[in-house]
């Protein structure tokens, strides 16, 4: 279906500012994704957008005009609008000149296949969506299976944390538990939970990983809780050599992940 | 000197308030640090702020009150004022109950020493000031030097970089240069310029890293220019094992850093 609204005050224009507002994500299950990289990145998984919004007087795309197809063919809808809509919508002046709403997919731990990499990352209680996207990238890059957010975390259907991941949230596992959850499900299975950690570690550095190797990282101020460190099958530790005793949480989480990529291809 | 401000339109809440822009900043020389704990950091590296200002009704704390003394003994300024002036003075809602104003220093290249550390990092044209602030906390961890920026980058003294860095701007080293400045800096001495790249690259694990060894990172979105990695006496490349061909700059930088902090130890 096409249509095309032209008045701020449409109820369209309401509900796509409102995907904005974690609270209203949930309670829609939907979520917007801004700037045509990230809907090809998404189109090119097989996730095409409910609904297409686009800017009307922008320049012909092919990649655009192939995923306007692709949504029309698929039974969505593609809703034309103004630049000034379009800005309202995303709260950004400068405006993408397309934006898609996606349907949130199921995260539970049962989507996971965990035979299929050697390498996961999981965060808990990581608040920072930028810090979220950028584990989903890193992902990504080292062949991780996904991420595995446990307890409280930032909404990785943010647009930070969509922008952050450079797409990698359309590509790579993503799943969302409780402790109480996580570790039963990874006990059932083979499966090395690794911690970066400052208590009764080793050094991180050509650690015994062994595939599949979850690597724990815990909240940006606050660490992991001691009880969750214990449970784990390693704990490792980077070097510090200045007056800090930690990382940036996602670097910490790359840093680790190379070295565990590094192990389980020796 | 002491003074209390209990009014919106008093000017030097104007000026604060000038401080998040970095127009003013660049003016004024100055810029403005929130929280005790990187005010604390500040202090314990020899910095004090030329102004401290503070909300009326907060809690007594011992570190405040040192750092409030040694303000005052160096002869700065101690500001109490309201808490909505605070908030107003910081643009957040939920204000820290103390900030201070600091004046930028050199950040010329003549200001390292080259020879102080096996590491330093160097970003071009760096545009997200989140991913500069966690370059400089990087950098402190792996005791790097510090972090030289060259070309058109984000603001090291922007409230955002100095949160992101957890302090380290103050405690690592900082410069600023074009490239045509920096090349000829590095080559007068010894030092090895190391690029994260795709071309015409050796894999980053185990290469000859030689300290001083600079680390280069280029723009989040354009990589470095093809000229600035020629000019590079090494071109490393880590595996890439995803769709995308590259990390977050933040992280890449990290992930390097700590491959050469192991090499230069070996």
């Amino acid at each position: 279906m096409r249509r095309h609204i032209s008045g701020f005050s449409n109820p369209t224009v309401k509900y796509l500012r409102s995907l904005r507002d974690k609270k209203h994500r949930k309670r829609a299950g939907q979520f917007l994704v801004e700037g045509l990289r990230l809907l090809e990145d998404a189109r090119s998984t097989g996730r095409l957008p409910q609904m297409l919004v686009m800017a009307e007087a922008r320049a012909p795309h092919d990649l655009l005009a192939r995923l306007e197809a692709d949504v029309m063919a698929a039974g969505g809808e593609v809703i034309t609008t103004t630049p000034d809509i379009l800005s309202k919508v995303t709260g950004k002046e400068n405006a993408q000149s397309v934006a898609g709403v996606f349907d949130e997919w199921d995260t539970s731990l049962e989507t996971l296949d965990r035979s299929a990499a050697p390498i996961w990352l999981a965060a808990q209680a990581l608040r920072d969506p930028g810090n979220l996207g950028t584990m989903l990238r890193t992902c990504d890059a080292v062949g991780a299976g996904g991420l595995i957010l446990i307890d409280d975390c930032a909404d990785p259907f943010s647009a930070e944390a969509v922008r952050a991941s450079m797409g990698a949230v359309f590509t790579v596992g993503l799943a969302q538990a409780r402790w109480e959850e996580f570790l039963p499900w990874l006990r059932a299975g083979t499966g090395q939970l690794v911690a970066a950690s400052l208590r009764d570690a080793v050094p991180y550095r050509g650690a015994d990983y062994a595939a599949p190797c979850f690597i724990l990282v815990g909240n940006e101020s606050q660490g992991l809780p001691e009880d969750y460190e214990a449970a784990c099958d390693l704990r490792v530790t980077m070097p510090m050599r200045g007056r800090a005793d930690s990382l940036n949480a996602a670097v910490a989480g790359a840093v680790l992940a190379y070295e565990v990529l590094a192990g389980v291809e020796r």
